[in-house]
């Protein structure tokens, strides 16, 4: 899908700096930048998140249920509350719901209620997933190895986009003096 | 949406610095920088997209509805061809066809053939269109103004995800330097 995306006109100019020349034309220049960066995001998320996909494809999986396969892995015993995994994956609830279900009827999960408290349900990592968590890790660590920014790059990238996560509540590891 | 995404707890850990250390102690090095970028890159999509589509949702828009009127808006003749829609929104085709079946059931513009080439669908924005233009566009701008991070910061980040954009194949404008 994301292949279909590329251009395919040789001499179409850049629609996002088409766009700002328009907001610019008609006198928004306060918002301008803004819309700029927004959709220049939105573009390159759809690009990453397009190839990711398409690696975890042959796997039978997505990256919400390889996110989720991954975090019980990386457990200490291979379970984990379902509110727990929308927390640490930052999802809703309800999809995580909805992927977990997927992951229970393809084998690789089982639900379970906690023997202590029974209101609380468990998902639980089957063989079956671990198995499939090395290949799919391994096909999803050689599209982030390969973003096409160097490290030190993607490392700015992570500082400059951590003000915004910081503002709409998130936990953000590190400095707060984003303005440096 | 994005405010039951705001973290309930008061002291959870960053949880894309939590990825990332357990990346690194799984040996995954190549990788982690890669995942810990793509990972905030989504965060923080879904943050701003959230942010938009609340702002266009008591409008009855919805941000890809928005684009297609805002793009009707600057053609001079107030229509276009679905095909240049989907180019410069970079959007694929049939979900520029369902958005804009949803403005037409909405009386905001209306489909008809061109008449040099009846192969070609054109979208034509309606007066109630126009009309619900202005309010969606002081809308969208606020958040577009409002964004978290000030111009130079905004452009920093627009020049740094160039490159994936221009690996992806899209006409980006600007130098090809990117390697300064």
């Amino acid at each position: 899908m994301s292949k279909e995306m590329t251009s395919s006109r040789t001499s179409i100019s850049d629609p996002i700096a088409e766009a700002r020349r328009q907001w610019l034309a008609h006198g928004w220049e306060e918002a301008a930048t803004g819309m700029a960066a927004v959709t220049t995001l939105t573009r390159v998320q759809q690009i990453l998140a397009g190839r990711v996909e398409e690696a975890l494809a042959p796997l039978g999986l997505t990256f919400a249920r390889f996110e989720i396969l991954r975090l019980l892995g990386f457990s200490r015993s291979g379970r984990l509350p379902m509110g727990k995994i929308s927390d640490r994956l930052q999802v809703h609830p309800a999809s995580v719901t909805s992927a977990v279900k997927r992951l229970e009827r393809d084998g690789l999960i089982r639900r379970e209620p906690d023997t202590v408290d029974s209101r609380i349900v468990l998902a639980v990592l089957l063989p079956a997933g671990t198995d499939r968590l090395d290949p799919a890790t391994a096909a999803v660590n050689e599209v982030f190895a390969g973003v096409g920014l160097d490290d030190s790059r993607l490392d700015v990238l992570i500082e400059l986009l951590s003000p915004i996560r910081r503002l709409a509540g998130d936990p953000v590891a590190g400095g707060e003096a984003e303005n440096d």
